[in-house]
């Protein structure tokens, strides 16, 4: 089965959003081996509409459409499907209901534009919006099947894993497996990472390797295709085998997980708490370790540094050390993660001081970073980096560098 | 002059990245008054990439490809267009010598597969790659014309506004200018706002306006075209206007500027400094106010108070206090919008406190949120909100909110 995702919405093509369903939605058909061909992204306009589901009905079997399904006049999916494949549109009275009940629960007047949200296909099986009004629907017409989607991304998400991926595979033949696996790596660039495994990319059949770059990081996906999972799997243990005896060094996590959430598991699992100093970086690390679900069972808390008297005041850095070095200095780095970790009383202080721009500061580049370490019971160590890049990607990778860093040294 | 952005990459369609470049493109192009009535992807794939361009050429005078152009094998752009267009492929020697120079800066070994990169199609304009290796290009076939520019963002966004805007306005006729302009609510529901200025938008022409909501705000997007700059700007100033006489007061801001922005401008603008004590934001304020180049003249820092023991020992939270109302509550989030403020020695503090979930806290609900403020010489206040949504969006519009709540404070 081959899917089209067609988004609607001339915010897209104005650029005010960015089309994050049809991301989504890849990931999770990808995972039920449905191939996506194309992304098709089309204004608000039944004509150009048109056009579009034509051109995908020429290629596709199974044709998403996201957005449009709103109460607002430039809503008009619903009604240009309907007109091109001579559907009525009629009221959905569960919809209708939940759509009131909505209004009731955050106690806002239920203006009349949001009737029209409650309008489905004829025929349709209607997926239920849990998280907002619009419902959403699949219908099958000739042996080609089409799902409405609402935009929001809150919405569309649940609504898909919950109801919409259960009527695809109603829809879809039994057939092949397909399994795909992401191997993680920091520290080494695409291109060197791919004439370190080059033999095997060009001996690729089953699994596929397909490497990417992005932020600092490399990733390869192995996807294999089999009888099942089990044997899907064997296919790409084995490739796997293959890769890392070349690159292991620079491997650190599969698939979602991110060097954040692997040092989270690390310092969970030895029962390590965590405390942290932001300077430059200027509450990124904290702010991305409580974004873990559970993240208080490791990380207690931290001081965001960023004027110098804050180090000295809060942090009690040493007068002598920011005259002599500077803010931005590797004693710096260390008496933060020290003073941090006694400050918070934790197992570990981790510290980031630099210079993430645009102007240089005390004399020092752009992109210079310090890292500190303080783990109890051990000496503090820190590492130096030279960054290039915006003031946000050197911030990004500083954290990445950091957690990097800390994983390295817990496991020395 | 119409556009279609065609990105070609198997890991769009897979889900691996979503396609930010499309999103970027169009804001530029909307910016220079190039029409883009379609976004395609297609994957690393000749036959299927040659189809998406017989498409586009059926609907656009300009098509811009993004990616495809980097070392390695499942790069193949460049070369399918040349075989669509019948043109050679040359090696562009200022982008060898560029790419040279760029493995010597980064200290690695030039791997061989990298000379690929500075292979450009004959006779197209060279657009320099300053933030990576392989070059972009334009070329004109049939009056047609074709720009392919490297997928990741963060050399293809400053390629195209240093050199491939350039290239279009060359090749755009003289028309009747566009102009946009976004205006930003918080604190009403789209199908709320749409209800009240419903006349409006049914009037509508020239301006049109285009309401859009996104992360607990809501915007209004006017578009007017008219002979000069000027005119268009007064079409859209009068409508305006008639918005802003009934929605007023939930307005805050224009374009592509933030709750957090806006709070920064007013801080700097009376010479005050602020600090920030976060438990359930876990940074992410302090996080967003210094991704603003230039915070450190209001944001001194601040700290993350995760844990209970935290807000009590680094911030002298009274024992009483978490004791009989919990570190969940009003009591709490004053205490520490006061003694963060002191600490730090700022003019004014803020602080966050709530549950962010996945579950309850305290026995209080998921989504009750306290942000405190202290602003010297005044008496400290709060504000309770009750948030519904996951944990980073409860994380986000807390922090939305409490810009809000400051913003309105200080103009009281």
């Amino acid at each position: 089965m081959n899917a089209e995702i067609i988004a609607v919405g001339s915010e897209l093509l104005l650029g005010q959003i960015v089309n994050t369903n049809a991301q989504f939605l890849s990931k999770q058909l990808a995972n039920i081996g449905v191939n996506v061909y194309y992304h098709t992204v089309v204004g608000d306009n039944p004509e150009r509409l048109k056009g579009a589901l034509e051109i995908a009905e020429s290629r596709a079997d199974l044709i998403i459409l996201t957005g449009g399904l709103g109460p607002t006049k430039d809503d008009l999916t619903k009604e240009t499907i309907a007109s091109h494949l001579g559907k009525k549109l009629v009221h959905d009275e569960v919809a209708l209901s939940s759509i009131e009940q909505y209004f009731q629960t955050i106690n806002r007047v239920m203006t009349d534009n949001n009737r029209k949200q409650a309008l489905v296909l004829e025929g349709a099986a209607v997926l239920p919006n849990d998280h907002g009004m619009a419902p959403g629907m699949v219908v099958t017409v000739n042996e080609r099947s089409y799902m409405l989607l609402p935009g929001p991304p809150k919405e569309l998400e649940p609504m898909f894993s919950q109801y919409g991926e259960k009527e695809i595979l109603k829809l879809q033949p039994i057939n092949d497996k397909i399994v795909s696996r992401v191997l993680r790596f920091f520290g080494i660039g695409e291109s060197m990472l791919e004439t370190e495994i080059d033999d095997l990319i060009d001996g690729q059949q089953n699994p596929t390797i397909a490497p990417l770059a992005a932020d600092g990081e490399v990733t390869l996906r192995l996807t294999a295709k089999a009888k099942n999972e089990e044997l899907a799997h064997q296919l790409i243990d084995k490739t796997e085998q293959q890769i890392l005896a070349r690159v292991g060094e620079y491997f650190y996590g599969y698939d979602s997980t991110s060097l954040m959430n692997e040092l989270f598991q690390e310092l969970d699992a030895r029962n390590l708490t965590i405390a942290c100093a932001e300077s430059l970086t200027g509450g990124l690390f904290q702010q991305e370790i409580t974004s873990i679900s559970g993240a208080g069972d490791v990380f207690k808390g931290g001081v965001v540094c960023y004027a110098t008297e804050v180090k000295k005041h809060v942090l009690n850095v040493k007068k002598e050390t920011t005259e002599t070095y500077g803010a931005v200095s590797a004693a710096c780095a260390l008496e933060l993660a020290e003073n941090v970790r006694s400050l918070i009383q934790a197992d570990i202080g981790i510290s980031f001081t630099g210079v993430a721009g645009p102007a240089k500061q005390e004399g020092k580049p752009v992109g210079m970073v310090f890292i500190g370490i303080s783990i109890k019971g051990r000496e503090p160590k820190y590492e130096q980096l030279q960054l290039a890049g915006t003031r946000e990607g050197i911030r990004l990778r500083t954290i990445k560098h950091g957690c990097h860093f800390l994983l390295n040294s817990l496991k020395e």
